[in-house]
């Protein structure tokens, strides 16, 4: 009967995440008018993950990288995206999210709960080699979008190259290979726009 | 120069797999008339792995398992969904999908590519505790969809209920705990219509 119990708790969770396919981003799929929602980015970021954990700047874990990129926007099924370069909002750490967190995980059974809570915030406080890591793929993802859609939401939202490259400048902090790399593609989409 | 090259080649797979995100399944969202597209299932699928992984049968390797419901229906870019319960189609490991397996994952480096193609065919063939597992989750999801849409495909597409059973009855070789609980939401459903 507890078995049970802590199943439901389980299956009541896998149904409301189900919403984040709702969550729509401001970034938009590769050479496409189509907005992505945080589901699909949350994918992208794992597979991501798959491929490039080789150019951490530390060894990471890549299990506990997978499962923060896998959980890192579900908060957003309550406190909505937040635009990375909206000047008006804090990007990370809201109340907001914080409370959506507790509320969302604290669908689970109580040890999972707490783990999946630590491993959001270990995401959000960014200062682990895993959370760099993680973070640095998931600045990179919309980049790489923005370029194949002639800047993006660079373009859309008329954000200066200066604050692009200080949103963008923890991907150092994570790999300072695909830094560089990052660094190349954006001065050679420049020089075209 | 040849770092260089690796990167370009797995940036060149991250940009192929965009396309995943267009492929769209039979089954729609929770309480939907949203279709799932291939990329949000994939994510379902491993947030489940990531709950769910207690009820194997076995135990498993949960970071295998995770890789294997990210890149399961990546061949599906160049094959197609094939709905589990077309009549007219063998589900698994047709010819369709070796080659685009070959495809897609040979964008890659070269032991990236085997190391992709392997969890792949470990996952076709079902023939470990952690494909079996990672199988068990894939029936899974669709079936609550089907649930809480009065039906889903099975009401859409006419299923008799001995060909669901026997669809899903790998379900048992991942995780009796989870096929018991199956057994009896489709039983109650069952009862409602």
């Amino acid at each position: 009967m507890e078995k049970l119990s802590r199943l439901l708790m389980q299956m009541e969770f896998i149904k409301e995440i189900d919403k984040l396919k709702y969550i729509q981003r401001k970034t938009k799929l590769f050479n496409s008018e189509r907005h992505e929602n945080d589901a699909e980015h949350s994918w992208h970021l794992a597979m991501m993950v798959m491929v490039l954990s080789e150019y951490s700047n530390a060894p990471v874990d890549v299990l506990k990288v997978l499962k923060m990129v896998l959980i890192h926007d579900i908060v957003e099924i309550d406190a909505g995206d937040t635009f990375l370069y909206d000047t008006t909002k804090n990007h990370t750490n809201t109340d907001e999210e914080l409370i959506a967190a507790h509320r969302i995980f604290g669908i689970l059974p109580e040890e999972q709960a707490k783990d999946f809570l630590e491993i959001w915030t270990e995401f959000e406080n960014g200062e682990t080699s895993d959370a760099k890591f993680a973070k640095a793929i998931d600045r990179l993802e919309p980049i790489l979008q923005n370029i194949s859609n002639q800047g993006g939401t660079w373009t859309e939202y008329n954000v200066p190259f200066e604050v692009v490259y200080e949103k963008i400048d923890k991907i150092k902090d994570g790999s300072g290979f695909l830094w560089d790399h990052v660094d190349e593609l954006i001065e050679e989409f420049r020089k075209k726009v």
